[in-house]
């Protein structure tokens, strides 16, 4: 508490005070405190874990309910070749040095960033390029100046065994994408064979960070939301591109990016498709959604943009991607999602390490005919010459491309093939018809990927406010982790039991609320702003004789009369957004 | 499919039939099948997804919102002091013997049990019992009849690193539990420092399983609901016992076990409490709330029972634990929920290992004035005896418990204490009084422990019927994984577009929809009912006139008729359980 208590509201930025608020009244805190901590490790105490829900049941609204994707729900760990195969066990590393004096292991590429050289560009740098870097700027230990050791690439994939046997390697996933590309012929059947279609799996991944730091922004046990949609790269139109086509999206280009400037330029959906901008309209379909869905957790659209990635950022799978971030007081822009095209990279490497067919099957509108040149062996010819060896003769010519022999006969009149001497007048070489009725194909996938942690910390940070000196979160009323608080005036004259009565009530109608007695209503109207609680109601001596109760708005703190009868049905369209909360009752004076 | 096929729904048990059929629409199934799999891991499909998420959703309706406990989120893997301390990395081993010749690993009490020595038996045995039981039974390698090797206890957690020191052993968790205990004391903060409080963990959990089977009833990865209930020992009363006192728990006691006998005896809670079967009445009262959970999933009463555990049969943390256990078709009786009285086991032994203090401070109601015996040396009469030394004379006393200085001084009128002979009269005894106002204790804990997938499990064998010999899954309304099929008679004449328009009214308004225009509209509520989906809307040319549409029931296959205008407050009230099937419209007679 003392480096806390120092920090007044005025100076300290909003990193500290929204930590400082959630260690206090339980969003979140760093795991393990008693045993020294774990980096990178949070847990989320009761008002976290109900913030955190609420928006992952909105994103779950959105993308399930609403635009009809799939979920699926599958296991952290995963064996080995899942990974081998998705290129995460080559690729996912980053640059490591040790100190040669005190071992203290380190990201090559963050200290390379102390010295000002930007994440892009440290991204791209290799092994050499990074220990000329370290040497260039007389980076040493930052804990006891020691020289650091040569840097190596460190897989930050936690690694396990799986069963008894010690050869049995097991990951923890990095993403949950691979859990819906290795399952992708049942999720197939499951959608009837038919594309498009989307998958969403939400759960904990895993990435062993060397030196995990920024709190909540980089962990590494975090929750993850990948969903990949999968489509004919023949048939890339969106058929709900209408819902979105106004929506501005603004980007920062690569080409403004590589001027090293930072403005973004705003085009609407249809207006990144035309211009080329996003190559693919389900792409362009989703950064929209998870525009509105950033706006929805109570990010003003100002305060997001698009970041184009440059070819060297881009993930190995992908061939064009976006990262959506939002502005956060202390650390600048942070990603919130990723919006990768992946095209049909995942599938094909999982067909080449399995050898099991992932390509589905599409009819041709109209069967194409086509016309090939083929070979025919005369065997009347051939049997004569070659007697008990003309099949083998005729099977080696078999062997041969039809154009080949075509060229050879032109050329020589005969061909040699496996020691058969064979000539012009032998075979019979024409065009021959077939008609092909369909096709065989890998599809291609968009994935936008969401992370549910940095989703939190920014609904947090802009519900974070004060109002009178005094802190109030002003969560979007969607997702306050409680939505009403329940207060007797005072704990006697059965207003007391009267309020567990309402309480009761509510909870039965499904509200997730919060009994309070302890203090003056005051004190409790204000323990509940900080908390984001939405409603208060309080049980005064009117409720006793009249029925009815006073209804409490944390932003505004404006007060309404409403009768308890009529409580649940009011507050379920409240909550649903179909009335405001003038319309809870009649308004009063607040002294 | 083969082996499926050859099955036919009279011959085949409902574990057969449920996983087959699971499998075919998706509810879930085994996980990497690409990579030949891996034992004891699952995906769950989209169907499965969503009955699993309306169990959880249940039961934290229950437990959170109800009865208000909180909830936290937080890791899966943890650093091993966690579980070293726990006692886990000593104890949550399992016998496993290795095959001489083909070096396959079994569980070795799993190899007692194929031999008819019953699992409470092999739990209890130690290593050399194990050896002397298999040699006796003559057990062999099932897979190539080798030899066994000797058996050793494997630890059953999965192990990793965290971060990149090879020391920093980490573990997956094989119990939500601990994540608990270690946060205790932020917990207790967030509870404002009170007792009794409560908080429930849901998450993934690991157990690195030597040879995994029966499907989903023994996982790798699997999720664990863990609540632990904190109390002061000494006020153990729940204050809402009102709720279930009624309640009737079939409890099969140990002393029936012991005459290996299977009956259950019949108490209600408060019986229960009152002879002392159960010892706590806060794990009465979660006793009766999970028995009533269960049945609300769709388990009879009659097919659930609570086994008392015996001494050998406990976790090393418990002092008295029941199984809730239901009956499924294959494997008999399975616990479903563990009910612990832990104690302040756990607490404690975080404390230990940490150094942390966890204890609690209570005001007595009135302070308590004790008398203590105390010895006083005079310095007046030590000093020219010992001079210099004196005040280390009184110190070496000091350390001697007072009731020994007086015993020595009764029985030889002085004490040698470090070489200072000191005698009665160089010091003062008597009795000192002090106040104490408090006490500082640990809480005890009791914790009922769910296993969603097991949930999920018998939730799904309980839906499984035939109805006409067509499969029905007749769940709950209250999980049903879709709400509700939307369905166009025909995809023609306006009816698939008008039956969009209400899918998307109905998604709106936070139903979970499907919609399906393929096949005849009888093979569509077929499938319907086959993936348990509670209602079905068609849209006909009557629609198209008047605006109603058809709801048909899954289980009676009823219809009635209801204005699409209408359908969102008649579904909310619906699926809230407030209005039945018949209060949706007018019956329509069906062909």
């Amino acid at each position: 508490m003392s480096s806390e208590a120092k920090c007044s509201k005025a100076q300290c930025d909003k990193f500290v005070a929204v930590n400082e608020l959630a260690k206090r009244r339980g969003f979140f805190w760093s795991s393990f405190e008693i045993y020294g901590g774990s980096g990178g490790f949070v847990t989320y105490g009761p008002l976290g874990t109900r913030l955190k829900q609420n928006i992952e049941a909105k994103l779950r609204e959105l993308v399930v309910k609403k635009i009809g994707i799939y979920e699926m729900e599958s296991s952290v760990i995963a064996p080995a070749k899942v990974f081998e195969a998705s290129g995460h066990v080559a690729h996912f590393k980053e640059p490591m040095v040790e100190c040669q004096n005190c071992h203290t292991r380190f990201r090559a590429d963050h200290l390379l960033e102390d010295k000002g050289i930007s994440s892009a560009e440290a991204e791209k740098m290799s092994l050499d390029d990074i220990k000329v870097e370290l040497e260039r700027h007389e980076v040493i230990c930052p804990d006891c100046k020691g020289k650091f050791s040569e840097p190596t690439r460190y897989l930050t994939m936690f690694e396990t065994t799986i069963g008894p046997y010690s050869g049995s390697v097991g990951y923890g996933r990095p993403e949950a994408a691979q859990n819906i590309f290795v399952e992708f012929n049942r999720l197939y059947n499951v959608a009837r064979e038919r594309l498009p279609f989307g998958c969403i799996n939400i759960g904990k991944a895993l990435r062993n960070e060397i030196s995990p730091r920024q709190g909540l922004i980089r962990l590494r046990e975090f929750t993850i939301a990948d969903l990949e949609f999968f489509f004919d790269p023949e048939e890339p139109a969106c058929e709900r591109l209408a819902e979105v086509e106004n929506e501005v999206l603004p980007i920062l280009l690569c080409d403004t990016r590589l001027k090293e400037c930072e403005d973004v330029t705003n085009f609407t959906v249809r207006e990144a498709l035309d211009k080329g901008i996003i190559k693919n309209e389900w792409q362009a379909y989703f950064m929209a959604q998870a525009k509105r869905l950033l706006t929805e957790l109570g990010v003003p659209a100002s305060r997001q943009r698009f970041l184009e990635k440059l070819t060297w950022e881009k993930a190995h799978y992908s061939t064009q991607s976006f990262d959506q971030e939002v502005m956060v007081d202390r650390w600048g822009w942070v990603e919130v999602s990723g919006h990768a095209y992946r095209t049909d990279y995942d599938l094909t490497c999982h067909m080449k390490a399995s050898g099991v067919d992932m390509t589905v099957y599409k009819e041709f509108p109209n069967p194409v005919e086509t016309e090939e040149l083929a070979v025919k062996p005369l065997m009347a010819k051939l049997g004569p010459v070659y007697k008990g060896e003309a099949a083998k003769a005729a099977a080696a010519l078999a062997k041969v491309p039809a154009q080949q022999v075509a060229d050879d006969m032109e050329k020589d009149g005969s061909i040699l093939v496996e020691g058969y001497q064979i000539f012009k007048e032998q075979v019979e070489i024409g065009k021959q018809k077939t008609t092909v009725r369909g096709k065989r194909f890998v599809p291609h996938v968009v994935e936008p990927s969401f992370g549910c942690d940095r989703l939190f910390y920014v609904a947090l940070e802009y519900a974070y406010g004060l109002k009178d000196d005094r802190v109030v979160l002003s969560f979007p009323r969607s997702i306050a982790p409680i939505q009403v608080g329940v207060y007797p005036l005072m704990g006697k004259d059965g207003m007391d039991t009267k309020a567990k009565e309402v309480q009761k009530l509510l909870a039965c109608e499904g509200f997730m609320t919060e009994f309070d007695e302890t203090g003056s209503i005051g004190r409790r109207y204000a323990r509940a702003d900080e908390a984001g609680i939405q409603l208060g109601i309080t049980i005064d001596y009117d409720t006793l004789s009249d029925g009815t109760v006073t209804i409490r708005d944390r932003d505004s703190w404006q007060q309404v009369r409403a009768a308890i009868a009529e409580l649940p049905k009011l507050l379920h369209l409240y909550f649903e957004g179909k009335i405001n909360f003038e319309s809870l009752g009649e308004l009063i004076k607040v002294k």
